[in-house]
């Protein structure tokens, strides 16, 4: 796996230029004429168990963006630099957690969306790969369209929520933490940076039944186990981190393409013409 | 149907006393003793179409909330005065809507449940009907838990989202606005509420693919039409309003007892006693 | 007396219709046109005694606002849903009490005002039933005259203070809390949520100097004694309760008629006349 | 008059020394053994009229608190340096107005009470010259209390309220802006910053009845009239605003005794002993 | 020295008059139309040692501001009440601090600032005498920056760096807290204020080298000492204290004049016309 | 030139490991016990002139930082992730910028701080790369001292500001934007990155004389030439680049020796043993 989606790239040659921050005046102001769309990605930097590193969250989600970004040539895709900062517990009893606090993630994430759209850009997708940011990430694009911004929120691991269940040996569909999923993904992204002789599952623990896990949940500190992780991430193989790499990349590149076939500010200018 | 489900209850003879406004000093006393569960309802006072009244939401969340209290006899189940100030989107076209901005819908849910937790209530169910409040109550979820207060969030539709696939003649299992399933519920709760010559459909426009809005959605603006409704009234009954009432409340019931069978703040514990 | 003074309202037949929730579309836009008025409701949902239930401060302030506006028939006065988050003091000893920080009651207040206010209703009276709410109250009609919101704050005991003193038998004018006028009131809308054998007094502690405490006084906590009351309830009457009441809101039908004889928003017209 | 209440007060030889700013730390240190009060003026820079320099209100209430302050040797009375920044209305068509938002005025009010008792002075007075901070300081009040910090909220003229009506010619028992009664007082205390030729009085414009405005008002804009007075300082007198001045700080005495004669906190121990 | 500078002036006969809050209406009116300059002064009112008193460092700020302005005669500069309310560490074990928090002091800071401009002030300097504010004055020039309010934060000490170092005896070109130069100051301006035979050194302790102390610090907290002072007030005359003052209020005027020869609002317009 | 400073850094074999993220949990549980450093760096994404990306600020002081750290092997010293999301001025004309609001900026700092401080790491420097947060990292510092949380806050130029005068050909001693030094740095760290074509200086205007502007400046918008560009560009080579690089380098490293020289919190320390 070619790991370049870094956030400081070295301007590789002849790799696609689709990251904000490396583009030129020129570049952009030419870009913006072109009904482009930007991919802002969230994530963490937070303890993932014994085994991974702490920037897993972000990662993914940056990688599957930049890959997306690539794959689309009939209309540009940028990606801005990743969002770190989440919303993680605080206290999770294990070292590495960085963590904003509601207010602080809302305004980070409001304030780069805001900065985007007055540079021009309409069309903005939020791609998320937290857990602990998915509903804030939600509510922030209702904030946002009350000041005429859109943005499109996704969970990266909702696009493709069937996969999770075919394709799991151990967690039933859900991504877990630090479980197979995440681990699968890191083994193929980034095979250096798992401890593989630290893999361990984790206890289990009282918890409501599946069925209404679907429709509620407590809060982050209910999925910190003894050992840092949800799910059992023993069987994991790269094998599986590249399925759903792929899997979660194409559907973005299906998911954007769709986006772009709808009107510019559809949903405003609807209102706007009553 | 009986719809005494008010805010200032007037003392029923015989209904069981269920609503914690009306509750006298001594018998919260002795409730608090025997591990009761609180149930916050939120919703929106908003404009809902032509042909309903503005408190559909709240009163929705809060008529449940009261029949899965009464029907519950094993432990006390109390329900909170109704949070009828949502996050709804102010420039909606129509009049009647009554919205906080997102800000201040968080400190005011958060602060109710900092209240009715500082009372020694440990175990807090928020239940709401309103599309907007939706993700923002899963992250007050979050939010909560840093401060050792864990609440449930739930939406009623998503408790039982099979029917409203199977029970829908026209609007294929959401919600929607002013819709079908919403039309129903009113039909059945109070149907001298609803300008029965008033209903109708509304327009359609472009959007997302069905199965791209599983899992990602526009923010509330989008589902304003020119008609102030999503979705298609016309053909609900107050028979579909009965089901998915009953249905709503039973699994409410259903879910409430499997909280109760947890261990009280045993997520919390959990870490602790690492 | 009649207590359909619900916020969720069964429409009952013949019944005037006063309540912003209840009302549909097409009458909102017709009774904007007719230069009306809005009563909005402030209260407490807070610990009260031994014998009275906890929501006894929205519930008075919210009878003498629907009675008020069932009573006049010249033009139209609406009632908004009762703001029953109030601002009480959390650390009060007893059980019962959920109470907003200011902040919080500023910001909801300001919101559900703004929120009339942009559906074209100009003329907003603001009702308060509840001590800790009455000087914050002013206070936001300051700060929303900056937004060319112009407010009427009156809490409900000031319209009759006269009264208060010649009907007192025992609290000498004062509206005390949980006192001889509370609980006359509560005897009067509500008797059946009044435990009669447990009205107490309370015990007595020092404080300024009676024509002191006309110009100044200790913040909330100092209210609090042993019984949680504040006057003597023990001589209250539903007699009482109905002078208050009628008198609350023959008061409050003439300050609404003196209200809408001036100019709509004279105020600030008078300034950018300049 | 003696007009020596300045911030930054020469030292005068041989004057009392109670104004903080000016105090040495040992002198500090012997102070606060001695269960001393300590008074916080407010007031406002703004507008007042042709005829009255924009400090009014500060002046007024400061030289009250510096008066009373000399005037009581049996225990320790300190006034805090003036807090000049109020809330007043920021549109007000007439130039010379400094003011804080609410949310500004509350902070900056609490953080110097707060100050003020973490050194350990738990009595603080809060006299108030200014209305718009009237029913915010009472507000502040309250909130304060929740942290423990218990203030006596005063403005000035409700100390003397029946005198306003008595020794009145024009005003009624209005304190106005810049009238009769604001115009005495500078005549007294700081003639030469009273521009003689410019008095003048005020148009008049509909209003509420004034059996009304006992209970209730608009807000601050309401007061703003084309000349930027409210009521009529033509027949001012300096006698008038002498009376003023010494009816005011001898109730201010009294009151600080009163207070002084309670126990201290005994407001809040009081409930920590239930 | 003269020490008039005080904010409640007397109205000296003769004495120029450059005190906002002692201007009438029509003089303001004039005095916006010659392309004034307003200074606003911000300090501390905190613990200054033994021997000084506690408002030093906003009298240092003042009595500058006041004598360049009364220097200044060919077009006005007018100086605003004084900012006494500094951003002081509250736990500095000595009594007599009042701190605002950051967020405070930023918004008073800025709603002062904003009231101003509004008042048609586009010229503002903000001269600062509390190394607690130095760095937040700067930040704040760039946050109105963006509401189009350009200010012109100064530290006084900063203008006359070279004079620190060649002046002082022993605190080595810092202005130290309660030092060499502060007390000098004092010793000048007044002499009454100073507790002579209170005046002591205080303990050494781990620092940086003074090379790195050039461009970093930690924060304020450091310069607390055993003795509450930091630098040697030991050899401190008023003499010192003169050139100080004279130096500071000299390269003040320079400046000013400076500012006021480029084109108003030059900043702005340049990118407006692009 | 190595450009592996990445945020998500591909475990290139045999580096040595510095950056927070990447780190597992039992490396990070055993670096806390060795007295660590943190740095932590700030920058910003904004328009960089005609020739340059926009990410400059965030890496040329993250490019420092990761340097630093690999040079010091006495002791650990961790990079974390950086924050790129700085305070520029978003009206700036150009493309490209991302900005936060101060009250923004503020809170995302000090959450990342507290986190690191949370997870038992009390050194930290705040290594700033961009003008605009300059002085709001030193007021940070200063709040957080309030929490005994202790950072040291440096600008890199202001290390090396004798060699940005000594080395400058064009820009005499200063770092500009986008002019001699950054071009420099970039054309040095990656010169794939620069537009070497479209390098061109910028317009003159008027500006406050070279002395006074050692000690107070313009607002960031001042900085806004026609061209982007605040310097001139023209003759920076990857020479000068190097020299920058390599003198920030040392001089971070030299002071991270004497910062890790004092005691831990000594500080704060000095004061609770008071």
């Amino acid at each position: 796996m070619n790991t370049d989606f870094s956030l400081f790239g070295s301007g590789v040659p002849g790799r696609k230029r689709v990251f904000w921050q490396e583009l030129w005046r020129h570049e952009l102001e030419e870009l913006v004429r072109q009904d482009p769309v930007v991919i802002v990605t969230t994530g963490s930097v937070e303890q993932h168990g014994p085994h991974l590193p702490l920037d897993v969250d972000i990662v993914d989600a940056h990688a599957i963006a930049a890959a997306a970004a690539m794959a689309i040539d009939d209309f540009p895709v940028i990606v801005s630099p990743p969002i770190w900062t989440g919303l993680s517990h605080y206290k999770q009893g294990h070292p590495g957690t960085i963590t904003l606090r509601m207010e602080t993630y809302v305004e980070v994430v409001c304030d780069v969306c805001r900065s985007i759209h007055r540079n021009g850009f309409e069309r903005i997708v939020l791609l998320n790969g937290h857990g602990g940011n998915r509903s804030i990430n939600q509510a922030i694009a209702i904030k946002l369209a009350e000041e005429d911004i859109f943005i499109l929120p996704i969970t990266y691991w909702d696009m493709v929520s069937d996969l999770l269940v075919e394709q799991s040996q151990r967690d039933a569909g859900s991504i877990g933490h630090a479980g197979e999923w995440e681990t699968a993904f890191q083994l193929y992204l980034r095979p250096d940076l798992v401890a593989h002789d630290r893999i361990a599952g984790d206890d289990d623990r009282p918890d409501l039944p599946p069925d209404m896990r679907r429709y509620t949940a407590f809060a982050e500190r209910l999925r910190e186990r003894a050992g840092g992780v949800h799910g059992d991430p023993s069987t994991a193989t790269p094998e599986q981190g590249k399925i759903l790499f792929d899997a979660s990349r194409d559907e973005l590149v299906r998911l954007i393409h769709a986006y772009r076939a709808l009107p510019v500010r559809h949903y405003a200018e609807f209102m706007d013409g009553q």
